[in-house]
C-alpha cells in the first residue's frame, strides 16, 4: 500500500536518495554556455597583470596634484606618451607626467591618471587642473583577479558573463559536468505521433513527450524521446530494461492514471534494486507521480495528463534532475509580484500550482488572473504566463492579495 | 558633433529606425525551442476531437445521479467497457453506464463521469454514491482547442509547453522569424586571444568578444566571433565592410574609447548611407557606445571596458535586437524583490545600472549589496547575481529601500 506524500517529504528524500553523480567531460569554452562548471577554476596570475588607466588622459604622481583647481592648477612636464599594448618603459618622476590611453599601463612611479578633459596640453607642458588621490582612475595589478583566488566554485550554471571573464584568464576549454542522459517514453495505446493528421476516434497525439523533452533540452540535459509505446506489459518491459541500460534517468509519461498505473509500477518493480520512493504526492495538479530508484538511477511515472506532467516535470522532477547533477547555482526564483483577481482555494496538506495569465491594470500593478483549465486542458498551460505556488500551510488566497509569479521561461 | 542621448530617447530612437526584419525558416518542430514563431497558428480541429474522460469511472447520464449520496446511492446497469484509444460504439441509454478509463471516449448519450471511488461494482450493476453535474469529470470536444481558434500569434518564443501542444495539434514543422546574423569584432592593438597563456607587458585577454557571442547565443541569435582586429584604419575598414555584406548586424567592441573611437565612427561612416544615431549614450557604465544604420543594418560600437559592453549588450542592445527580429514576447521581465544595503547616489538625466550580490537576511528578505567594480573589472559581473536601474527620473536610492533585482540568466 502506498500513501500520498507532500511535496516537502518528497523532495527530503529524494534529494537523500539520489547522491550527486560526478562525472566531468571537457568542453570548448564557447560551447560551454549553460552547462555546470565540473571544478573548481583558480585565478593562476594577477588580473590585470599591471597598473592599468581606465580613462585617457595623464598619469601621474598623484601627489603632484593636490591642491590643483581650474584657477590654481599644477604644471607637469611631459615625458612621453604610452601606446595601447606596450610596456611602459620609461619610469616617471616627481614634477612630470605621460600620455597614456584608457587601458593603457601605467609607467612606474606613477599612482593615478588626471581625466584629459581636467587637463591642458601647452607644447611638453600640461596645465592639471584637477586633484587626484592615489589609485584614482587606476585598475591596480590584481584588481579584477588574484593570483590562487578560487573565483569559480564546481556546480554554477555557466553564463555569458561567466566566458568572457573564463576567456580572460587564458582557459580555452572547461570541464562540465556531463549532462544527465534522459530517457523520455510516451505510454498509452490511444497515443500517436503528431505527423498522424487525421486521428481515429479514441485517439490523441503526444503532447507530453515532445514538451518534456523540450524542457529537459531547455536546461542542457541530453534528453532523448524514445517515442510511442503502446501499453502493452511486454513491449514496456522491453523498452523500459533497453533504455534503463543506457540512461541515467527514464521517465514514462501516461502510464500513472489507474487504469495504466499498475503496469507501470510492474515494471519498474522489474528493474534492478527497485524501490518505489513515492506513489502520489499532495499536490494539484500532478498527484498520479511516481518516482523510483533502481541501482541510484531515477526511474519516473509521469501523470498522463499534459497539464500534470509538465508542473511535476517543473516543480518536482527538475530540482531533483538538478540535484543528482551537483548544480550549485544559487537559486533565488526569479519572479513578479502580482495582485491575484479572484479567491482561490486550496487544501492544507497539499500544494496548489496556480497557473495564471498577467495583465497590466492600473497603477502598473500586475493583475493575475487564474487559467482554470482543467488537467487535461493543455492550452491552460499555453495561455498562462506563469504559475504561483500555494504552499501546504496555506488553505487559501483571498482576492485582492500580492502574489510571487513565476514567469515560464 | 555629437550629444549624449538618454536611454528613453536612444530606445525610442531606435525602435523606430529599425523596422521590423521578417524573414521566415522552417524547423523541425523538436528544433524550434527558444526561437521566435514567424507565423500564426490556427487551429485546425477541435482538441479533443471526442468527449473525454478526465478519471478512471463510470460514464453516466448526469441526471441519473441526482440526489445520489451514501445513504441513498443510484443503482445502474453497466452495459459494457470504453476501452482506451477505441471509440465507443455502444450508446448509453438512461438507467445505465459503462466502465471508463480516464482519457477514454465518452460514449453518446452520457454527459458526464463519476469517479470510481464513489462508486461499488456488483456483478452488472454498480451503485453511485455521488451526484454529479452535467459536463462533470468530461472535456468537452473542442473544449481544449477549438477549430479556427488563433492559438499562438507569431513573435513569440517558443517554451516546452508550446512545443508539446505544437505536436497535438499535429504540427511536425514550424516557421520560425530567421534570427538575425550578428558578427562580433574585438579591436584593440593590446587585445589577444585566450589561447595566449604568457602575456606580454600591455596585453590583455579578449574578454568583450567571447561573452558577446555567449549572450547572443543565449538568445538564438546566429552570433559568429569574427576575431581579433588590431587598431589599423585599413585592416579595420577591410573587415568591418566584409562583415557588412554578410551580416545583418555588426558589433565593434573596444573601439569606443577616445583613442580608438575616432577610427570606429570613421570607419562606420564609409558604409553605404551610415547613419550613426548615437554617440554616447546618459548611462554608467557605458556612456561610450556608438549605434549607427547603413542600409538597414546596425552597427554597434561597444565601449571597450568589458563591464560595460556587457551592461549596454543586457540593456540597450538586446531590446533592439529583438525588436529588429520582430519577437513580441510579453516583457515583464522577472525580478526578485531585494533590500538595498547602502544608500546609492546616482545623477538626474543618467540611467544607472547598478550590479549587486544577493544574500538571504532575516525574516527570509533578500539583502542587495552593490559590486562596486569599476568598469575595467569584469570580476564584478561574475560575482553579482543581478542588477537594478536607476532611471533617469531618480537621483539617487536609500538604504533600505525595497529594489527590483533582475537576475542574470
Amino acid at each position: 500500500m502506498f500513501y500520498v506524500k507532500t511535496v516537502s517529504v518528497v523532495m527530503e528524500e529524494c534529494f537523500a536518495k539520489f547522491t550527486r553523480k560526478q562525472e566531468n567531460v571537457t568542453v570548448a569554452l564557447e560551447d560551454s554556455l549553460g552547462f555546470i562548471l565540473g571544478e573548481d577554476i583558480i585565478v593562476s596570475e594577477n588580473i590585470p597583470g599591471f597598473d592599468r588607466s581606465t580613462v585617457d588622459g595623464f598619469a601621474v604622481y598623484a601627489e603632484d596634484t593636490f591642491g590643483s583647481s581650474e584657477s590654481m592648477p599644477s604644471f607637469l612636464k611631459v615625458t612621453g606618451e604610452i601606446l595601447m599594448g606596450r610596456e611602459a618603459d620609461n619610469p616617471l618622476h616627481m614634477g612630470q607626467t605621460q600620455k597614456i590611453p584608457t587601458g593603457g599601463m601605467l609607467p612606474a612611479g606613477s599612482n593615478a591618471v588626471v581625466m584629459q578633459e581636467y587637463t591642458e596640453l601647452l607644447d611638453d607642458m600640461v596645465s592639471i587642473y584637477k586633484s587626484v588621490s592615489p589609485g584614482e582612475n587606476v585598475i591596480k595589478v590584481g584588481e579584477d583577479l588574484k593570483d590562487g583566488q578560487t573565483i569559480f566554485k564546481k556546480g554554477i550554471r555557466i553564463r555569458p558573463q561567466d566566458i568572457g571573464l573564463l576567456a580572460a584568464m587564458g582557459i580555452v576549454s572547461v570541464n562540465i559536468i556531463k549532462p544527465l542522459k534522459i530517457a523520455v517514453i510516451s505510454t498509452g495505446d490511444e497515443i500517436v505521433g503528431p505527423e498522424v493528421q487525421h486521428l481515429a476516434f479514441g485517439q490523441v497525439r503526444d503532447t507530453n513527450g515532445y514538451a518534456v523533452t523540450a524542457l529537459l533540452k531547455q536546461y542542457n540535459f541530453q534528453g532523448y524521446y524514445a517515442g510511442i509505446i503502446k501499453d502493452d506489459y511486454d513491449t514496456l518491459y522491453t523498452t523500459v530494461h533497453k533504455l534503463y541500460e543506457q540512461y541515467d534517468v527514464v521517465i514514462l509519461s501516461g502510464g500513472s492514471s489507474v487504469g495504466t498505473k499498475d503496469v507501470t509500477s510492474k515494471i519498474i518493480e522489474t528493474l534492478p534494486n527497485a524501490e518505489i520512493l513515492v506513489h502520489g504526492i499532495a499536490i494539484k495538479p500532478g498527484k498520479p507521480t511516481i518516482i523510483a530508484k533502481s541501482n541510484g538511477k531515477l526511474i519516473i511515472g509521469l501523470p498522463g495528463h499534459p497539464v500534470s506532467a509538465l508542473v511535476i516535470m517543473q516543480h518536482i522532477i527538475l530540482p531533483i534532475l538538478h540535484h543528482m547533477q551537483g548544480t550549485e547555482s544559487k537559486t533565488f526564483l526569479p519572479a513578479v509580484q502580482a495582485i491575484i483577481n479572484q479567491n482561490i482555494d486550496s487544501q492544507t496538506g497539499r500544494t496548489d500550482i496556480i497557473r495564471v495569465r498577467l495583465t497590466m491594470g492600473e497603477d502598473q500593478h500586475l493583475i493575475a488572473e487564474p487559467e482554470r483549465g482543467k488537467a487535461g486542458v493543455f492550452s491552460s498551460l499555453v495561455k498562462a504566463d506563469g504559475y504561483f505556488i500555494i504552499p501546504e500551510s496555506v488553505e487559501g488566497i483571498e482576492k485582492g492579495s500580492m502574489i510571487d509569479v513565476l514567469l515560464y521561461d
